[in-house]
């Protein structure tokens, strides 16, 4: 294991630019993951970089250890230590925990996501907010949904509050970032996936419609909804019934709603 | 409308600190809310002062100055005209809105709410993430539930970002802290209110259980979840299904489930 002590090391300011950039990061088709949990659950093929600060390398215990070593030895994976002036400065954290690693991005092809039966699909309308994205992997990983789609616009999946807020959930569901989301919920149509517009004019309840069979939630951007015309292509419209004064839920917690409905109508096995 | 252009003004400086620190909130026993969103739904008996910039000043809708205007008269509210600077240093966001408001804190007796009839609470055990406590409030606003109760090592109510989280439901929906959470769970029990706690042990799924007559929902801390000891006081535990590798759910989104669960079983009328 190679040892990185200045600031300036050109890896250093590599990752630098990865953690603050997305496009930075697509330059390179990577993302940085952070904190021991990540970092054992990372696939040996995906992983390009891993560094480790001296304290965590003290307090270590065997399996991260023997982890560490394992990945030390092969090609294609360059391990470094460094000290912890580094890994503070190169991670997005308050309390950063001692190990960051740089992994390739995925790639995900919508048409093999489509070849899934009875598909359940996540459709998201430039959703600007990283916890929220995150945390609709989380929960989309709970439910058991097919995979997330995404507009060009929406915040990038590899933004490291994203990561964060997703759990792990980030290396286990597919998702697929479209340029023309309008094209795509035609498709899914002709698929045969019935496609759901999560809208303030809904004209049923969300727990008013079947969704065995193979379907799409549309959910749109934090502030200003769904776009008309996007909307306007779904089936159908479905409302989630608010009481007092509140106009509108957070856009995780209403695609949460929705998912654990249909789970839940599909037996939750 | 009277000016503050000086960044030590005492009144400034007040706000400064209730912005940053619960103890100072509780000292005063006052909060503060952002935007004009918040100062527009505030109620006149609760205001106590409003900051307002002189650049939103400049640019005001009518609805907003009429607003400004009425409360300027009223004794027991101050309005003040500040910098735009000034308001900066008030703010806890990034780009502040430009108008700011101290309110007078708001009491809840636990008594009074347990006299509502067939009552939905939410139960909180010593939650941290202010976003999260936020994100409940809204959402069980929208759900419909009677109130919040919060152990005491729970995160401030009056957080800045709990009260951004919220959209308003801060203005609405009754909560209570309370010093002993297990005595409150045993009073509710008393009461014949039935304890349901979310448990990675729950025997039944969450979908399996009537929740139209009183119930109240426990919660536990976002790392730990709940204590064993609160948890055994409970009348059920129940349980939100999850694949993949899903070790838990966000505590909002979790919460959030339960909630329209019941919501939907009580006919979201």
């Amino acid at each position: 294991m190679e040892c990185i002590t200045s600031l300036t090391n050109h890896r250093v300011k590599e990752v630098v630019l990865y953690v603050g950039k997305a496009k930075e990061r697509r330059r390179a088709d990577v993302y940085v993951v952070e904190g021991t949990k990540m970092f054992m659950e990372a696939q040996t093929q995906e992983l390009s970089e891993v560094f480790v600060s001296e304290q965590l390398l003290a307090r270590a215990d065997e399996e991260l250890l023997a982890r560490i070593k394992q990945l030390d030895g092969l090609p294609g994976v360059c391990v470094w230590q460094v000290t912890d002036e580094i890994l503070r400065k190169m991670s997005d954290t308050q309390s950063p925990q001692g190990i960051l690693c740089v992994l390739k991005q995925k790639h995900y092809e919508l048409n093999e996501l489509l070849q899934t039966e009875n598909p359940l699909f996540v459709v998201l309308e430039d959703l600007q907010d990283p916890g929220n994205l995150g945390t609709i992997l989380r929960t989309g990983e709970g439910a058991g949904i097919t995979g997330v789609i995404l507009s060009k616009d929406s915040v990038d999946i590899y933004n490291p509050k994203t990561i964060r807020s997703t759990m792990g959930s980030i290396y286990r569901v597919p998702f697929v970032y479209v340029e023309n989301l309008e094209e795509v919920v035609h498709e899914l149509g002709k698929r045969g996936i019935v496609t759901y517009a999560a809208h303030l004019k809904g004209e049923k309840t969300y727990d008013g419609f079947s969704y065995r069979k193979g379907c799409a939630f549309l959910i749109g951007n934090e502030g200003n909804g769904l776009r008309e015309q996007t909307a306007a292509l779904a089936d159908h419209f479905l409302k989630i019934p608010m009481r007092g004064n509140v106009e509108s839920l957070n856009a995780a917690i209403a695609t949460a709603v929705l998912m654990y409905e249909a789970a839940k109508q599909r037996g939750f096995s």
